[in-house]
């Protein structure tokens, strides 16, 4: 008897979600300043390069300034712009390029209509339901990674989760790049802060992608977000990453941190001024590193609330801000960041709502790259594993949203609703069978069961459903392959990295 | 000696808010489908109208239409629509209007770029934190009137909150009129279900406003939802309750009830000629009851869960249709109503990103009514007290953000940027101290305390900050003045028809 060949049933996922996708936007970006606003803007921020100056603490960016003619007073560390230095240089950078990922089908687009969904980077801390607001371990931060590898809407990591401080923080960093690709086969954003942390991450790169620095340049792969500490100054750290990864023809992307009354002017307007002024300055340097390196736009402006101090996120006046910094972007031809914010100290409809107006802006306002695009808590200081979850959600949503309505014939359906004519229903139609299961977008954690049937099934919130699913895909995640040769040499690199730094302290 | 006047202090609500306020939105609205497709959706609805028909169960509607040459047949109780005739009576509603409140400084323009934010209308529950879901009361339909009169930003009761079983049901309408007119001095929504309680309710409008019925017909006030029995049915009391309202100028918010893959195509392009095709057949009977008279294109298109049957919103497919058919309405020339939905059982993360996003479409559709803008929970089966409060919140940062930037050379800045200089701070400049109270949003509810003073204060959530809100505005309602004189004509309109209609049972 010939014995038959049973057949393994595939393993269904436990969570139904999306599948991986690249996102673009079929619709016009928003406009809240005209053409004229626009150009007042960019003159004013010129102004303020070339009579206010920027402070730059680094002596080798300084040195790169006074090289290209500029006025630079070393005393003061000040460098003052020339207006006609400035606009030749930001002419240079590409409008679109491709962010290369470990696994290839995972490249990213950036510019044009493409959308670039990444996880939170940056946090000092992580939560969940269960352990609370912690300090993560690298546990914490391999399981929140795995997440991240296991959405299939988020495109990219986002440069460290969240501090892990139970490992050395001269070498954390090392860890992370280590993690980043064992466990994701997705783009990973560096660490970009000083010379030997972005180095590392792009020779950590070129043993990953099995490639040469000079293959690195024509295809970049790591991006860096560099910030200024506004106001109009620029630190050594950043000034290191900047010049490291423009050297490298990597990805610079320039975000002022500028909170309205605080670190930037009360009015709006002035505050677009001085983020516009310290990201045209920072991509002359980039341009006079390396013409035609890669650079993003990114704004972050927002404001602080006058009473504590706090920033605030979510704001109507992060919204607008949003929008307008889009308007510049496009002005300059450059692709544009922004972000996915919010204020909540808890996952609750504070955090909820500030995050999809913020959601909302940077999707209308066309932003390339929507960084801390899940995850993001508590102004930024907190990494929540549910807040990954339900965002994820969002995000989902606001994905299929921007698909189009098929309008032909049979989509039209008139004779389908000849045949089921006045008062009947649609359940039964040859239409409706054929299509149900794949018509409508599935959600990973909304419950759309009646009330009755919610609370018989014991009246979970949303919140415990994020925390089942994040849980899930933890236990479901599974690990891209990764060359062991690849690994051995990461795995190497990192050691000696390592050996190096302990030494050298 | 002279006493001196003590000068009464001005007592400060303790809610902040923003102002009664006209919202205009400034973006041009989102566009989903081609010119050519709304062509062909059109199209296609007028095929359904002609070869399909609509089922029209009420005999005097038949009439009309029969009167006005369309085929009818009286045993299938089927209207047949010439296109001919849709095409000529479509063209006569006005594009704008104004629509009176008790107070005129809160008459609503509808139309153009105005948007208008009304209250849930015709859930079966109430909730709130303390007393959790149930049949409310009218002592909370009561309180739940006087927060909408005193929440600024929205500026329409939305018809009957929620249901009072409390209250005999032939008559509960009328204790709903009075108690709009004596709680709140804003527009209020009709309960327009049959002959009686629409007829009614324009009594009561013209004894409050004290005009003849001639003079509201020239300047309307009532509006009533008017939804069809979709497929492609009107019943009895839909069809009185739109018959009496164009004869008396008011306005029809004609608003299919269309879920794709239940009571329409699975396919969003035939649910939308299903929509548009009813839409068309309702003012077609209410222009040829009353050529000019008011309406409104309503769009409450979503889909259903495909494996519970349950409707849900907030969706993608919500997002969408909600776009398209602001398209419609405006290639029609009609104001445009959408709705503020989603399906959660609690005010939880679920609940609010799924009205985050269905507000966002409607704005970005440019809706003209967003109706059950705050409150609604559950698919419109239970209003909450919360939810109203989140929702309030959500619409202000709505509104806020359609504000423009102000770009002038003193926002601009550059002379306070160069008074700062680099790495300063703009807390003491004298913009700063000149505008810091009045420059950015203040939230009713949203806490931007760090984590530690979060903690501190007893980490309350935004429900519970929601719950407490609504208290306070409770606490501190003021009754609008009505005149006595036209206060005891409403009282003595309600007991002569409750002595009516109760005699007649």
């Amino acid at each position: 008897m010939r014995r038959r060949k049973t057949r393994k049933k595939p393993k269904k996922d436990s969570i139904t979600q999306l599948p991986w996708q690249e996102v673009v936007t079929r619709f016009s970006p928003l406009k809240i300043i005209s053409e004229d606003e626009i150009e007042s803007i960019h003159h004013a921020s010129l102004d303020v390069l070339e009579s206010v100056g920027m402070k730059v603490l680094h002596q080798d960016a300084r040195n790169i300034f006074k090289n290209a003619g500029l006025n630079v007073n070393e005393s003061s560390q000040m460098v003052y712009f020339d207006r006609d230095l400035v606009l030749s240089k930001i002419s240079t950078p590409p409008e679109e390029f491709i962010l290369r990922a470990r696994n290839p089908k995972r490249d990213l687009k950036l510019g044009g209509n493409h959308l670039i969904f990444s996880a939170v980077g940056g946090p000092a801390y992580c939560s969940d339901l269960d352990g609370g607001r912690r300090r993560g371990s690298f546990e914490d931060l391999q399981n929140y990674m795995k997440i991240i590898q296991s959405l299939n809407i988020i495109h990219q990591e986002g440069g460290m989760s969240f501090e892990t401080i139970e490992l050395p923080p001269e070498t954390r960093y090392l860890d992370l790049y280590l993690a980043q690709f064992q466990l994701l086969d997705k783009n990973c954003q560096s660490y970009p802060l000083g010379k030997d942390r972005t180095r590392d991450c792009i020779d950590m790169h070129c043993i990953a992608l099995e490639c040469t620095r000079e293959e690195l340049a024509v295809n970049p792969s790591v991006m860096g977000i560099i910030n200024t500490n506004s106001p109009l100054q620029l630190d050594i750290p950043m000034s290191e990453a900047t010049i490291e990864l423009a050297r490298s023809a990597q990805v610079t992307c320039i975000t002022p941190f500028t909170l309205s009354g605080a670190m930037a002017p009360i009015k709006q307007a002035g505050t677009l001024v001085q983020q516009n002024a310290e990201v045209l300055a920072l991509v002359t340097l980039t341009q006079l590193v390396r013409p035609g390196a890669p650079i993003m736009y990114g704004s972050f402006s927002s404001n602080v609330d006058m009473r504590t101090g706090s920033p605030a996120f979510g704001t109507p006046e992060y919204i607008r801000s949003t929008i307008a910094s889009g308007q510049l972007a496009r002005f300059y031809g450059f692709p544009y960041r922004s972000s996915n914010t919010n204020a909540s100290n808890s996952v609750d409809a504070q955090a909820v709502y500030e995050s999809s107006m913020s959601l909302w802006a940077t999707v209308m306002s066309h932003a390339n790259l929507v960084n801390h695009a899940a995850g993001w808590l508590e102004s930024g200081l907190t990494a929540s594993f549910e807040k990954l979850i339900i965002d994820a959600e969002m995000l989902q949503i606001i994905s299929e949203s921007l698909k189009p309505i098929v309008v032909n014939p049979e989509n039209l359906g008139v004779e389908t609703i000849k045949s089921v004519g006045p008062g009947g229903h649609f359940f039964a139609t040859d239409q409706t069978m054929s299509s149900y299961a794949t018509e409508f977008y599935t959600p990973m954690i909304s419950d759309w069961n009646n009330f009755d049937n919610w609370e018989k099934n014991g009246s979970v919130t949303t919140i415990e459903r994020a925390n089942k699913a994040w849980k899930t895909l933890l236990k479901e995640y599974k690990q891209p392959k990764l060359d062991p040769s690849v690994n051995e040499a990461l795995i190497a690199f990192v050691e000696k990295r390592k050996e190096e730094i302990n030494n050298a302290h």
